[in-house]
């Protein structure tokens, strides 16, 4: 598994990556699943899940295509239509080994997550499915998320908009993923972590947060304490103001 | 679907559950999940999730038994005796209809929370699963979920402890279900809570909350808004800083 989330505010883009890759309990490996393009005319950041062969082949070809001016990467005009030029990439990719018929079934789909700027367009962030399609992220919903998305999905959903600050965004992206990491064994440490800043055309930051990174430590456990005193702070229900009351009384 | 949460604390057990059963999107109604037997020695909450059929048949049965004193339900000395009657009530009930072969197959088991205390032990908290058998909270994973788990858990993951008063541990499950119910449709309003104090032996507080009930209303809004200031509370990273230094320079 692996538990990746891209999130675009007007500010630009933030986007988070676990680097577990797993082929089974006993066989888990790091890999980072974040991977940055930066050209003088556009930057793309490409988060990767599903099969990590077919999600190799895919970079290694986009790697070819970032070397050729004429590429679908770097001539097309529209980010959607770099979505559709990866998500043809990856159909190929899964296709290549899709008749190798094996005595074990493998599933060698992948899913990614693309997002970034072009000179001229305004950011854009799109999931693309196994099957090459995409849909894009929408100012109700400013996020895809890709892998085991459920855990690190209600933070999300109460806190990200469209006016919420990047760094805000992004401190949400590392709650979200350390909601999943701790409830889903196949994500886990080290976080990749990085920002886009509308208009710039470039990574503004990067970020890998290990278990004994300091700002990590501090986030996870300023985390946990801000939600205790969140759920105390709630409302009372009624009995407990009545008890209040009879003991005041 | 369905979302339950059984937690247990040192205080007691809190229960809550939602209400919609869904056989379809199109085919969607309102059924208590939430099922309470109330004896002199002893107290029991049960909460159902799976085929409706299933679980009213096991429902209808206990209803009877709860009308003979020698039964299982009322005469087992420990709860988790208690469990396995109920467990054998619920394998029963599948193996009823097991060998009507529809030519569309339709998945009868279902899935249990049981929770009371019986005069003499201490409140305990079980999970009841298809095949009849169960398993128990514990002081270090102190809630038992049913049903859409995974986006109403890492609330309870960072929040509830044993020593967790009763009441916040109620709030606790009032978000984790408002997490739930916002993110999978067939989770939704009203949700029902109830509440067993150690030693009471009886039910102490049930609360049914509708969209519009005043403290639910409240808790979600008062929710977001703490969440949001959570969020924003969390430690700056090093840019945010460095350009603050920066600015006041």
């Amino acid at each position: 598994m692996t538990y990746c989330v891209g999130i675009r505010v007007q500010q630009g883009l933030v986007f988070a990556a676990d680097t577990r890759t797993s082929a089974a309990f006993d066989d888990v490996r790091i890999h980072s699943k974040m991977h940055v393009f930066e050209f003088p005319d556009r930057v793309l950041v490409l988060l990767s899940s599903g099969n990590l062969a077919t999600t190799q082949t895919v970079l290694a070809r986009l790697a070819c295509d970032a070397e050729n001016e004429a590429s679908g990467l770097r001539s097309a005009k529209h980010l959607f239509e770099v979505a559709e030029h990866i998500g043809q990439t990856l159909v190929a990719a899964q296709q290549l080994v899709a008749n190798n018929n094996s005595p074990n079934p493998v599933n060698v789909e992948a899913t990614l997550v693309l997002g970034g700027q072009i000179r001229g367009e305004q950011p854009a962030l799109y999931l693309i499915y196994p099957l090459g399609n995409w849909i894009s992220a929408s100012p109700e919903t400013p996020y895809v998320q890709i892998g085991e998305s459920k855990y690190g999905k209600p933070i999300l959903d109460r806190i990200v908009r469209s006016a919420t600050t990047l760094e805000d965004a992004a401190r949400c992206a590392v709650v979200s993923l350390d909601s999943t990491a701790r409830s889903n064994l196949s994500v886990g440490l080290p976080f990749d972590l990085a920002i886009v800043r509308t208009g710039e055309l470039k990574i503004a930051q990067t970020l890998r947060l290990e278990a004994d990174t300091p700002l990590y430590v501090e986030i996870r456990d300023t985390w946990s304490r801000k939600l205790e005193h969140a759920v105390h702070s709630l409302p009372r229900f009624a009995w407990e103001t009545d008890a209040a009351k009879i003991k005041s009384a």
